[in-house]
Protein backbone atom coordinates (compact mmCIF):
# COMPACT_ATOMS: atom_id res chain seq x y z
CA UNK A 1 0.00 0.00 0.00
CA UNK A 2 1.26 3.09 -0.92
CA UNK A 3 1.17 5.76 2.05
CA UNK A 4 1.00 9.60 0.85
CA UNK A 5 4.22 12.02 1.68
CA UNK A 6 4.22 14.83 4.30
CA UNK A 7 4.68 18.33 3.18
CA UNK A 8 6.70 20.28 5.27
CA UNK A 9 7.26 24.17 5.05
CA UNK A 10 9.50 25.12 6.91
CA UNK A 11 11.16 28.61 7.93
CA UNK A 12 14.53 29.41 7.31
CA UNK A 13 15.73 32.41 8.57
CA UNK A 14 16.54 35.63 7.36
CA UNK A 15 19.89 34.77 5.92
CA UNK A 16 22.63 33.40 8.40
CA UNK A 17 22.42 29.81 8.56
CA UNK A 18 22.58 29.61 12.19
CA UNK A 19 19.15 30.84 12.51
CA UNK A 20 17.50 28.22 11.58
CA UNK A 21 15.59 26.25 14.60
CA UNK A 22 16.72 23.20 15.78
CA UNK A 23 14.00 21.63 14.25
CA UNK A 24 14.08 22.77 10.65
CA UNK A 25 17.15 21.35 10.52
CA UNK A 26 16.44 17.85 11.80
CA UNK A 27 13.13 17.97 9.31
CA UNK A 28 15.40 19.14 6.71
CA UNK A 29 17.78 16.60 7.14
CA UNK A 30 15.45 13.92 7.14
CA UNK A 31 13.69 14.70 4.00
CA UNK A 32 14.04 12.93 0.13
CA UNK A 33 12.73 15.70 -1.40
CA UNK A 34 13.99 19.43 -0.74
CA UNK A 35 11.84 22.06 -2.53
CA UNK A 36 12.23 25.72 -2.89
CA UNK A 37 11.46 29.35 -4.93
CA UNK A 38 14.17 30.34 -7.74
CA UNK A 39 13.86 33.49 -9.49
CA UNK A 40 14.84 32.39 -13.37
CA UNK A 41 17.57 34.19 -13.59
CA UNK A 42 19.15 33.84 -9.86
CA UNK A 43 20.22 31.29 -7.46
CA UNK A 44 17.73 30.33 -4.70
CA UNK A 45 17.97 32.85 -1.40
CA UNK A 46 16.51 29.82 0.51
CA UNK A 47 18.57 27.17 -1.16
CA UNK A 48 21.63 28.90 0.10
CA UNK A 49 20.98 29.59 3.34
CA UNK A 50 20.64 25.63 4.03
CA UNK A 51 23.42 24.47 1.38
CA UNK A 52 25.61 23.03 3.90
CA UNK A 53 22.59 21.31 5.68
CA UNK A 54 21.84 19.39 2.67
CA UNK A 55 22.84 15.70 2.29
CA UNK A 56 24.20 15.74 -0.83
CA UNK A 57 21.84 12.74 -1.36
CA UNK A 58 18.46 14.67 -1.58
CA UNK A 59 15.73 15.39 -5.15
CA UNK A 60 15.71 19.30 -5.23
CA UNK A 61 12.81 20.78 -6.92
CA UNK A 62 12.93 24.15 -8.15
CA UNK A 63 9.24 26.12 -8.47
CA UNK A 64 10.53 29.39 -11.20
CA UNK A 65 8.89 32.57 -9.73
CA UNK A 66 9.43 36.14 -10.57
CA UNK A 67 9.64 37.98 -6.67
CA UNK A 68 6.91 40.15 -5.92
CA UNK A 69 4.59 38.80 -8.31
CA UNK A 70 0.79 39.91 -8.48
CA UNK A 71 -1.68 37.80 -6.69
CA UNK A 72 -3.57 36.99 -10.14
CA UNK A 73 -0.59 35.83 -11.75
CA UNK A 74 0.48 33.92 -9.29
CA UNK A 75 -1.94 32.10 -8.69
CA UNK A 76 -2.49 30.69 -12.18
CA UNK A 77 1.90 30.08 -12.06
CA UNK A 78 1.21 28.08 -8.91
CA UNK A 79 -1.42 25.76 -10.16
CA UNK A 80 0.99 24.87 -12.46
CA UNK A 81 4.15 24.73 -10.25
CA UNK A 82 2.63 22.73 -7.41
CA UNK A 83 2.33 19.63 -9.90
CA UNK A 84 5.75 18.10 -9.36
CA UNK A 85 5.48 18.41 -5.34
CA UNK A 86 2.11 16.98 -5.61
CA UNK A 87 4.07 13.98 -7.38
CA UNK A 88 6.20 13.65 -4.92
CA UNK A 89 4.26 13.20 -2.07
CA UNK A 90 1.36 10.79 -3.84
CA UNK A 91 4.38 8.85 -4.61
CA UNK A 92 4.60 8.45 -0.70
CA UNK A 93 7.61 11.02 -0.91
CA UNK A 94 8.42 13.48 2.21
CA UNK A 95 8.95 17.11 1.04
CA UNK A 96 10.48 20.21 2.27
CA UNK A 97 9.62 23.18 0.97
CA UNK A 98 12.51 25.94 2.00
CA UNK A 99 10.54 29.33 3.36
CA UNK A 100 12.75 32.43 3.33
CA UNK A 101 12.05 34.00 7.22
CA UNK A 102 8.92 32.40 8.38
CA UNK A 103 5.96 30.66 5.94
CA UNK A 104 3.20 32.13 7.01
CA UNK A 105 4.43 36.04 7.13
CA UNK A 106 4.56 37.24 3.54
CA UNK A 107 5.72 33.86 2.33
CA UNK A 108 5.20 32.36 -1.14
CA UNK A 109 4.67 28.92 0.82
CA UNK A 110 0.75 29.69 1.43
CA UNK A 111 0.24 29.18 -1.64
CA UNK A 112 1.47 26.05 -1.77
CA UNK A 113 -0.42 25.32 1.45
CA UNK A 114 -3.55 26.28 0.03
CA UNK A 115 -3.46 24.06 -3.29
CA UNK A 116 -2.39 21.07 -1.16
CA UNK A 117 -3.12 20.76 2.29
CA UNK A 118 -7.02 19.21 1.58
CA UNK A 119 -5.12 16.02 0.25
CA UNK A 120 -1.91 16.13 2.31
CA UNK A 121 -0.65 16.31 5.85
CA UNK A 122 1.02 19.79 5.73
CA UNK A 123 3.78 21.06 9.01
CA UNK A 124 4.41 24.05 9.08
CA UNK A 125 7.91 25.07 11.01
CA UNK A 126 7.69 28.94 12.19
CA UNK A 127 11.03 30.74 11.22
CA UNK A 128 12.64 33.99 12.53
CA UNK A 129 11.48 36.62 10.32
CA UNK A 130 13.63 39.84 9.33
CA UNK A 131 10.82 41.55 11.45
CA UNK A 132 12.62 40.61 14.31
CA UNK A 133 16.46 39.91 12.66
CA UNK A 134 16.57 43.60 11.20
CA UNK A 135 15.78 45.71 14.29
CA UNK A 136 18.44 43.66 16.28
CA UNK A 137 21.18 43.51 13.39
CA UNK A 138 20.52 47.56 13.51
CA UNK A 139 21.06 47.41 17.31
CA UNK A 140 17.84 49.40 18.32
CA UNK A 141 14.95 47.83 20.67
CA UNK A 142 12.20 47.93 18.73
CA UNK A 143 8.49 47.39 20.35
CA UNK A 144 7.41 47.37 24.37
CA UNK A 145 5.05 47.49 26.43
CA UNK A 146 2.17 48.84 24.81
CA UNK A 147 3.90 49.94 21.54
CA UNK A 148 1.21 48.99 18.47
CA UNK A 149 3.24 48.19 15.95
CA UNK A 150 2.33 48.44 11.91
CA UNK A 151 3.85 46.28 9.17
CA UNK A 152 3.94 48.03 5.80
CA UNK A 153 4.94 46.88 2.44
CA UNK A 154 6.34 49.53 0.63
CA UNK A 155 4.13 49.39 -2.55
CA UNK A 156 1.35 50.84 -1.25
CA UNK A 157 -0.02 53.96 -2.10
CA UNK A 158 2.26 57.03 -0.04
CA UNK A 159 -1.46 58.10 1.29
CA UNK A 160 -2.24 55.06 2.92
CA UNK A 161 1.55 54.66 4.14
CA UNK A 162 1.33 58.03 5.89
CA UNK A 163 -1.95 58.05 7.20
CA UNK A 164 -0.74 54.39 8.59
CA UNK A 165 2.77 55.61 10.07
CA UNK A 166 1.10 58.28 11.73
CA UNK A 167 -1.64 56.23 13.89
CA UNK A 168 1.43 53.96 15.04
CA UNK A 169 4.37 53.90 17.53
CA UNK A 170 6.63 51.49 15.54
CA UNK A 171 6.69 50.33 12.01
CA UNK A 172 8.67 48.52 9.74
CA UNK A 173 8.56 49.12 6.06
CA UNK A 174 9.48 45.93 3.82
CA UNK A 175 9.91 45.23 0.24
CA UNK A 176 11.78 48.71 -0.65
CA UNK A 177 12.96 48.10 -3.95
CA UNK A 178 12.04 50.72 -6.49
CA UNK A 179 9.65 52.41 -3.87
CA UNK A 180 12.57 53.55 -1.76
CA UNK A 181 12.28 57.80 -2.85
CA UNK A 182 8.21 57.78 -2.17
CA UNK A 183 8.85 56.36 1.65
CA UNK A 184 11.95 57.87 1.88
CA UNK A 185 10.04 61.14 1.06
CA UNK A 186 7.06 60.17 3.53
CA UNK A 187 9.26 59.75 6.01
CA UNK A 188 11.04 63.34 6.02
CA UNK A 189 7.32 65.16 5.83
CA UNK A 190 6.00 63.20 8.94
CA UNK A 191 9.27 63.79 10.73
CA UNK A 192 10.50 60.38 10.77
CA UNK A 193 13.26 60.19 9.07
CA UNK A 194 15.82 60.71 12.29
CA UNK A 195 14.43 57.68 13.63
CA UNK A 196 13.99 55.90 10.62
CA UNK A 197 16.78 52.91 10.12
CA UNK A 198 17.24 51.72 6.67
CA UNK A 199 18.84 47.69 6.68
CA UNK A 200 19.17 45.56 3.93
CA UNK A 201 20.09 41.47 3.56
CA UNK A 202 20.06 41.52 7.21
CA UNK A 203 21.73 38.78 8.88
CA UNK A 204 23.70 37.80 5.23
CA UNK A 205 26.96 38.38 4.36
CA UNK A 206 26.08 41.26 2.10
CA UNK A 207 24.39 42.63 4.79
CA UNK A 208 24.37 46.88 4.64
CA UNK A 209 23.50 49.57 6.86
CA UNK A 210 23.07 53.22 5.43
CA UNK A 211 21.90 55.79 6.72
CA UNK A 212 18.58 57.09 5.81
CA UNK A 213 19.63 59.86 3.22
CA UNK A 214 22.86 58.26 1.58
CA UNK A 215 20.74 55.29 0.29
CA UNK A 216 21.26 55.46 -3.66
CA UNK A 217 17.38 54.76 -4.27
CA UNK A 218 18.47 53.05 -7.83
CA UNK A 219 20.31 50.38 -5.74
CA UNK A 220 17.65 49.27 -3.44
CA UNK A 221 17.01 45.47 -3.18
CA UNK A 222 14.06 44.24 -2.85
CA UNK A 223 14.84 42.65 0.61
CA UNK A 224 15.43 46.05 2.28
CA UNK A 225 13.58 47.66 5.28
CA UNK A 226 13.13 50.55 6.80
CA UNK A 227 12.75 49.92 10.91
CA UNK A 228 11.12 52.78 12.96
CA UNK A 229 11.25 51.83 16.33
CA UNK A 230 9.21 53.03 18.89
CA UNK A 231 10.21 56.49 20.56
CA UNK A 232 9.23 55.00 24.04
CA UNK A 233 12.38 55.60 26.49
CA UNK A 234 12.71 52.03 28.44
CA UNK B 1 44.68 42.12 32.53
CA UNK B 2 41.06 41.86 33.21
CA UNK B 3 38.47 41.54 29.59
CA UNK B 4 35.06 41.86 30.28
CA UNK B 5 33.04 39.78 29.54
CA UNK B 6 30.12 39.90 27.25
CA UNK B 7 26.62 40.00 27.22
CA UNK B 8 24.18 37.84 25.09
CA UNK B 9 20.80 38.32 24.92
CA UNK B 10 19.09 35.20 22.75
CA UNK B 11 15.50 35.05 21.72
CA UNK B 12 14.12 31.39 22.92
CA UNK B 13 11.71 31.21 20.85
CA UNK B 14 7.79 30.87 21.29
CA UNK B 15 8.01 27.48 23.64
CA UNK B 16 8.79 24.38 21.67
CA UNK B 17 12.57 23.63 22.98
CA UNK B 18 13.25 23.22 19.10
CA UNK B 19 12.46 26.40 17.96
CA UNK B 20 15.52 27.49 19.60
CA UNK B 21 17.78 28.43 16.66
CA UNK B 22 21.43 27.07 16.26
CA UNK B 23 23.38 30.10 17.18
CA UNK B 24 21.11 30.48 20.52
CA UNK B 25 21.93 26.73 21.13
CA UNK B 26 25.69 27.41 20.89
CA UNK B 27 25.76 31.01 22.70
CA UNK B 28 23.38 29.14 25.51
CA UNK B 29 26.22 25.68 26.13
CA UNK B 30 29.17 28.38 25.82
CA UNK B 31 28.40 31.00 28.23
CA UNK B 32 29.28 30.22 32.02
CA UNK B 33 26.15 32.40 33.24
CA UNK B 34 22.37 32.52 32.20
CA UNK B 35 20.03 34.95 33.10
CA UNK B 36 16.66 35.13 33.52
CA UNK B 37 13.57 36.68 34.02
CA UNK B 38 11.11 34.63 36.84
CA UNK B 39 7.93 35.93 38.02
CA UNK B 40 8.60 35.76 42.07
CA UNK B 41 5.82 33.02 42.27
CA UNK B 42 6.60 30.85 39.16
CA UNK B 43 9.16 29.07 37.28
CA UNK B 44 11.02 30.89 34.79
CA UNK B 45 9.34 30.35 31.24
CA UNK B 46 12.29 30.88 29.24
CA UNK B 47 14.54 28.50 31.52
CA UNK B 48 11.80 25.90 30.74
CA UNK B 49 12.44 26.14 27.36
CA UNK B 50 15.68 25.51 27.76
CA UNK B 51 16.39 23.31 30.38
CA UNK B 52 17.12 20.25 28.68
CA UNK B 53 20.32 22.39 26.90
CA UNK B 54 22.19 23.57 30.20
CA UNK B 55 24.96 22.34 30.99
CA UNK B 56 24.74 21.86 34.95
CA UNK B 57 27.83 23.98 35.44
CA UNK B 58 26.58 27.50 34.66
CA UNK B 59 26.00 29.89 36.86
CA UNK B 60 22.36 31.14 36.98
CA UNK B 61 21.10 34.73 37.52
CA UNK B 62 17.27 35.30 37.90
CA UNK B 63 15.68 38.67 38.04
CA UNK B 64 12.12 39.06 39.91
CA UNK B 65 9.78 41.05 37.78
CA UNK B 66 5.67 41.33 37.50
CA UNK B 67 4.48 40.45 34.15
CA UNK B 68 3.12 43.28 32.58
CA UNK B 69 4.79 45.40 34.37
CA UNK B 70 3.86 49.72 33.73
CA UNK B 71 7.34 51.03 32.22
CA UNK B 72 7.74 53.54 35.04
CA UNK B 73 8.12 50.89 37.53
CA UNK B 74 9.97 48.62 35.17
CA UNK B 75 12.60 51.37 35.08
CA UNK B 76 13.53 51.55 38.44
CA UNK B 77 12.97 47.80 39.34
CA UNK B 78 15.43 47.23 36.20
CA UNK B 79 18.20 49.59 37.13
CA UNK B 80 18.52 47.03 40.78
CA UNK B 81 17.81 43.99 39.07
CA UNK B 82 20.59 44.44 36.43
CA UNK B 83 23.38 44.92 39.26
CA UNK B 84 24.52 41.27 39.42
CA UNK B 85 24.26 40.87 35.48
CA UNK B 86 26.76 43.74 35.58
CA UNK B 87 29.18 42.11 38.39
CA UNK B 88 29.49 39.16 36.23
CA UNK B 89 30.49 41.07 32.72
CA UNK B 90 32.40 43.29 35.05
CA UNK B 91 34.90 40.24 36.20
CA UNK B 92 35.19 39.13 32.85
CA UNK B 93 31.93 36.35 32.50
CA UNK B 94 30.35 36.54 29.62
CA UNK B 95 26.41 36.30 30.17
CA UNK B 96 23.88 35.01 28.11
CA UNK B 97 20.23 36.54 28.80
CA UNK B 98 17.35 34.10 27.84
CA UNK B 99 14.42 35.89 26.02
CA UNK B 100 11.00 34.34 24.95
CA UNK B 101 9.97 34.37 21.77
CA UNK B 102 12.70 37.42 20.31
CA UNK B 103 14.46 39.83 22.89
CA UNK B 104 13.47 43.40 20.99
CA UNK B 105 9.87 42.43 20.20
CA UNK B 106 7.82 43.71 23.55
CA UNK B 107 11.38 41.90 25.18
CA UNK B 108 12.22 42.72 28.99
CA UNK B 109 16.08 42.34 27.70
CA UNK B 110 15.59 45.64 26.00
CA UNK B 111 15.91 47.19 29.30
CA UNK B 112 18.91 45.82 30.50
CA UNK B 113 20.29 46.32 27.35
CA UNK B 114 19.72 50.34 27.29
CA UNK B 115 21.16 50.07 31.00
CA UNK B 116 24.29 48.15 29.70
CA UNK B 117 25.29 49.07 25.76
CA UNK B 118 27.39 51.52 26.47
CA UNK B 119 29.85 49.81 28.82
CA UNK B 120 29.91 46.53 27.61
CA UNK B 121 29.84 44.69 24.52
CA UNK B 122 26.20 43.16 23.58
CA UNK B 123 25.25 40.56 20.93
CA UNK B 124 21.35 39.87 20.44
CA UNK B 125 20.39 37.03 18.53
CA UNK B 126 16.61 37.32 17.10
CA UNK B 127 14.10 34.42 17.87
CA UNK B 128 10.87 32.82 16.55
CA UNK B 129 8.31 35.34 17.83
CA UNK B 130 5.35 34.12 18.90
CA UNK B 131 3.86 36.39 16.08
CA UNK B 132 5.29 33.90 13.71
CA UNK B 133 4.32 30.50 15.98
CA UNK B 134 0.64 31.16 16.40
CA UNK B 135 -0.30 31.88 12.99
CA UNK B 136 1.25 28.32 12.15
CA UNK B 137 0.04 26.51 15.08
CA UNK B 138 -3.40 27.36 14.32
CA UNK B 139 -3.17 26.70 10.45
CA UNK B 140 -3.73 29.63 9.19
CA UNK B 141 -1.71 31.97 6.16
CA UNK B 142 -1.19 35.28 7.92
CA UNK B 143 -0.20 37.77 5.73
CA UNK B 144 0.97 38.23 2.29
CA UNK B 145 1.86 40.12 -0.95
CA UNK B 146 0.56 43.82 -0.02
CA UNK B 147 -0.96 43.23 3.27
CA UNK B 148 -0.77 45.58 5.91
CA UNK B 149 -0.46 43.46 9.55
CA UNK B 150 -1.30 46.04 12.57
CA UNK B 151 0.32 44.50 15.77
CA UNK B 152 -2.24 45.55 19.44
CA UNK B 153 -1.45 45.09 22.93
CA UNK B 154 -4.92 44.00 24.17
CA UNK B 155 -4.26 46.48 27.21
CA UNK B 156 -5.32 49.81 24.56
CA UNK B 157 -8.70 51.54 25.61
CA UNK B 158 -11.06 50.26 23.07
CA UNK B 159 -11.10 52.83 20.88
CA UNK B 160 -7.85 52.75 19.89
CA UNK B 161 -8.16 48.58 19.05
CA UNK B 162 -11.39 49.51 16.96
CA UNK B 163 -9.86 52.37 14.86
CA UNK B 164 -7.04 50.71 14.29
CA UNK B 165 -8.40 47.54 13.46
CA UNK B 166 -10.52 48.95 10.77
CA UNK B 167 -7.81 50.13 9.58
CA UNK B 168 -5.52 46.71 8.69
CA UNK B 169 -6.11 43.71 6.78
CA UNK B 170 -4.18 41.52 9.36
CA UNK B 171 -3.85 41.58 13.08
CA UNK B 172 -2.51 39.85 16.01
CA UNK B 173 -3.50 40.93 19.81
CA UNK B 174 -1.73 40.00 22.07
CA UNK B 175 -1.38 40.06 26.04
CA UNK B 176 -4.84 39.27 26.39
CA UNK B 177 -5.50 38.19 29.89
CA UNK B 178 -8.06 40.08 31.66
CA UNK B 179 -8.79 42.52 28.39
CA UNK B 180 -10.10 38.98 26.57
CA UNK B 181 -14.15 40.52 26.86
CA UNK B 182 -13.28 44.09 26.07
CA UNK B 183 -11.52 42.46 22.48
CA UNK B 184 -13.77 39.57 22.06
CA UNK B 185 -16.73 42.68 22.08
CA UNK B 186 -14.94 44.49 19.85
CA UNK B 187 -14.28 41.96 17.23
CA UNK B 188 -18.15 41.21 17.30
CA UNK B 189 -18.96 44.74 17.04
CA UNK B 190 -16.50 44.77 13.63
CA UNK B 191 -17.70 41.58 12.22
CA UNK B 192 -14.33 40.31 12.37
CA UNK B 193 -15.59 37.39 15.21
CA UNK B 194 -15.54 34.76 12.69
CA UNK B 195 -12.01 35.44 11.28
CA UNK B 196 -10.45 35.61 14.68
CA UNK B 197 -8.50 32.66 15.84
CA UNK B 198 -8.06 32.45 19.61
CA UNK B 199 -4.97 30.35 21.12
CA UNK B 200 -2.96 30.18 24.22
CA UNK B 201 0.89 28.96 25.11
CA UNK B 202 1.74 28.08 20.94
CA UNK B 203 3.65 25.50 20.58
CA UNK B 204 3.90 24.58 24.51
CA UNK B 205 2.98 21.68 25.51
CA UNK B 206 -0.29 23.26 27.08
CA UNK B 207 -0.94 24.94 24.01
CA UNK B 208 -4.75 25.22 23.36
CA UNK B 209 -7.14 26.77 20.35
CA UNK B 210 -10.10 27.17 21.50
CA UNK B 211 -13.20 29.15 18.90
CA UNK B 212 -13.66 32.85 20.09
CA UNK B 213 -17.17 32.44 21.80
CA UNK B 214 -15.80 29.45 24.00
CA UNK B 215 -13.00 31.26 25.89
CA UNK B 216 -13.50 31.19 29.64
CA UNK B 217 -12.77 34.83 29.91
CA UNK B 218 -11.77 34.01 34.03
CA UNK B 219 -9.19 31.57 32.20
CA UNK B 220 -7.38 33.48 29.57
CA UNK B 221 -3.40 33.80 30.73
CA UNK B 222 -1.10 36.80 29.79
CA UNK B 223 0.12 34.31 26.75
CA UNK B 224 -2.81 34.17 25.14
CA UNK B 225 -3.43 35.78 20.94
CA UNK B 226 -5.93 36.27 18.85
CA UNK B 227 -4.96 36.12 15.74
CA UNK B 228 -6.76 37.94 12.39
CA UNK B 229 -5.21 36.71 9.47
CA UNK B 230 -5.70 38.18 5.98
CA UNK B 231 -8.87 37.94 4.37
CA UNK B 232 -7.14 38.09 0.85
CA UNK B 233 -7.57 34.70 -0.63
CA UNK B 234 -4.49 32.66 -2.22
Amino acid sequence: MNTKGRLYGIGVGPGDPELLTLKALRLLRAAPVVAYQSATDRESIARGIVAQYLTGEQIEVLFHLPRALEPEKAKSIYDKEVEPIAAHLAAGRDVVVLCEGDPFFYGSFMYLFTRLCDEYQIEVVPGVSSLMACPVALGVPFTYYNDILTVLPAPLPAEELTTQLLMTDAAAIMKLGRHFTKVRDILHKLGLASRARYIERATMTQQRIIPLDEVDPAQVPYFAMIVIPTKNRL
